[in-house]
């Protein structure tokens, strides 16, 4: 497991198409975690940003008409650089303007990572799936596990795909990995999944091995979680969001060998 | 008092069009009062949004032409659904854009409260007063006292208006509420104002009696605040920040009785 | 030295057009180093703001089609009523729209300072720099010193030049002052560079003397870094990043005496 240094090594440049609510924790998130950010959504330059960058993160939270094309047209430019492009499907299923952004995100561009909660897979794995809003409920009267809907889902999109919740799935189709780092207290700051989207792509941009760079960023981000909760959880959520960046900051491979919980199968 | 508590059961969906400047802080506020912020302010899918919340938030902060329609659409819908609509006038009286816009929002959208500092609510109520950006400064040669304003405001749009400042006002334009929780240090953190309005939201959505929502949202900020004040006042402002938010997310009815320091008049 | 003390009583208002990443930070720094900031960007209100301003400081970093109009608008405003005009040319050199952009207020805008890294600044100055995203990372077979491209700079836009790096240099094109407060890990927190823009903009909307104004406020980032770093360094930089606002919204001129390391050439 070096995945990380690596990603402290080298440094990547992620280029983020995000939201506007939680584009600051994301971008220290990325920082934290060893990689550089770079935040530019205007339609056109975002082709000359992705042609920079080792990886590229579209997060539609805040998508607007404007930005879906810029989101078009970056996803395009980093394809045809052939690194990482990592999609946060957020609010999938909510509203015809995100249920229709993504399904032409898809078709436009081809995804190495697509990370979201079980709602949001669910609709992106063509399952009807109730949502509400962009938390990580409980989905009644799902006809599928979250780990078939992940395993449908990376079969649809042939890429690594990442549920996040109460346990992680992350499976390209075939092998699995199952996270069980975190606190379900994480659900209440704002962006802890933005902020893991942000981390996949350090570590995508990084390393070569998508899957495994995949499981490494959700355990780090669900360490940091797990230990700034272990000092904070009597103090409150502000603290919590605050001790994520710090852990963050100094994870290492010791500290993911030592802390990640995974499971693997193959 | 039970207003806390049922806002913590009922998790409202708090939809919110708010500005880019503080939108962090207010969904983390939401959610550590105990709502569930979603923030969307795209004119095609704002309606849609609305229709799943529990309550919407327009705050005119940052607004733009393109989010002011926005604002109209979803206002609408809420109305439509007759969830509470709070609006955070922000620089009311400041520029002709935010002038024409309030004044548009409130030909077309019926709110159930206006929650500003005086300057921001004179504005509103039709007064002559400068008003110096954002800030809550003293405003002079008011001809009215700030009771005064947040009751003609009150009558005038026929909802709930808080006046905050060194004592905060609720009126409904009959009965009244003083709320002398809070520090004046609260105005060295940006976005305080924004933050009440989000919480007011979360309570508004969660609670019917409206009045008494908003007279226990005021108090929870206070408080929040104060607390915050009495650990990092020393510390200093970003540390202020943070405690407010760790305050609001270990807030309960028990703390809001003992703490809460509230004078009613009817 | 009573740069701090003058800003604190005068409380200039700062108005912002600024990106979206770091925007809050901006804000906090403003108020915590004593100036009251409004952030407004729609073109058709930019010039009222302005028009109230003491200061206006125009940060590209996440600049759109929409707020480059706006920014020209604001600028030419700002210079009518002659406020200083502070430019942070976010990732100039990094993409056609930004290189566009800035070439564009330089024609429309007279600004007062120009602050950014040495490859922002070196493209500002019409050097060949190549730049690797916001990072102020190394730039390689440089021609000239940073000394001799921010005095270049500062001849050609006859203004005061800020490079900040590991030793920050400011300029008007004569005088110069060197500035070796702060610590290389305030790199790890994102917009460090912003907030520091915004505090020049405080600190000059205070103080007629742009330069010295400018110097204060480069020495009072760089303190406010050095000594977060000294209590948060072990801890992270999410905690690094909160003990930079709780530092500046305790610096006074007693502090910025003696903690200020700033060796002047005439």
């Amino acid at each position: 497991m070096s995945t990380n240094k690596i990603l402290r090594e080298k440094k990547p440049l992620v280029h983020c198409i995000t939201n506007y609510v939680t584009v600051n924790d994301v971008a220290n998130s990325i920082l934290a975690i060893g990689g550089s950010p770079i935040m530019a959504d205007d339609e056109s330059e975002v082709e000359e940003i992705a042609g920079l960058a080792n990886a590229l993160v579209i997060n539609i939270g805040t998508l607007n008409r404007r930005t879906i094309k810029s989101m078009v047209k970056a996803g395009k430019a980093a394809n045809d650089k052939n690194i990482p492009v990592i999609l946060d499907p957020v609010g999938a299923g909510v509203s015809s303007l995100r249920n229709e952004a993504v399904k032409n995100l898809w078709r436009e561009i081809k995804f190495s990572v697509i990370r979201g909660n079980l709602s949001e897979i669910a609709f992106c794995a063509g399952e009807q799936a109730s949502t509400r809003g962009v938390d990580s409920g409980a989905i009644d009267d799902e006809k599928f596990s979250a780990k078939e809907v992940a395993k449908i889902a990376a079969k649809t999109f042939e890429c690594v795909v990442c549920v996040t919740g109460a346990e992680d799935i992350i499976t390209d189709g075939k092998k699995f990995a199952f996270v069980q780092n975190g606190v379900p207290e994480m659900s209440k700051v704002t962006g802890t999944g933005c902020m893991l989207s942000g981390i996949i792509g350090a570590y995508a941009g990084a390393n070569e091995k998508i899957f495994d760079a995949t499981v490494d960023a959700v355990a780090s981000m669900g360490i940091a979680g797990e230990f700034s909760f272990q000092n904070y959880g009597e103090v409150g959520t502000g603290s919590l969001r605050l001790g994520i960046i710090d852990v963050l900051s100094k994870i290492d491979d010791d500290i993911l060998f030592e802390a990640a919980k995974i499971r693997r199968e193959e």
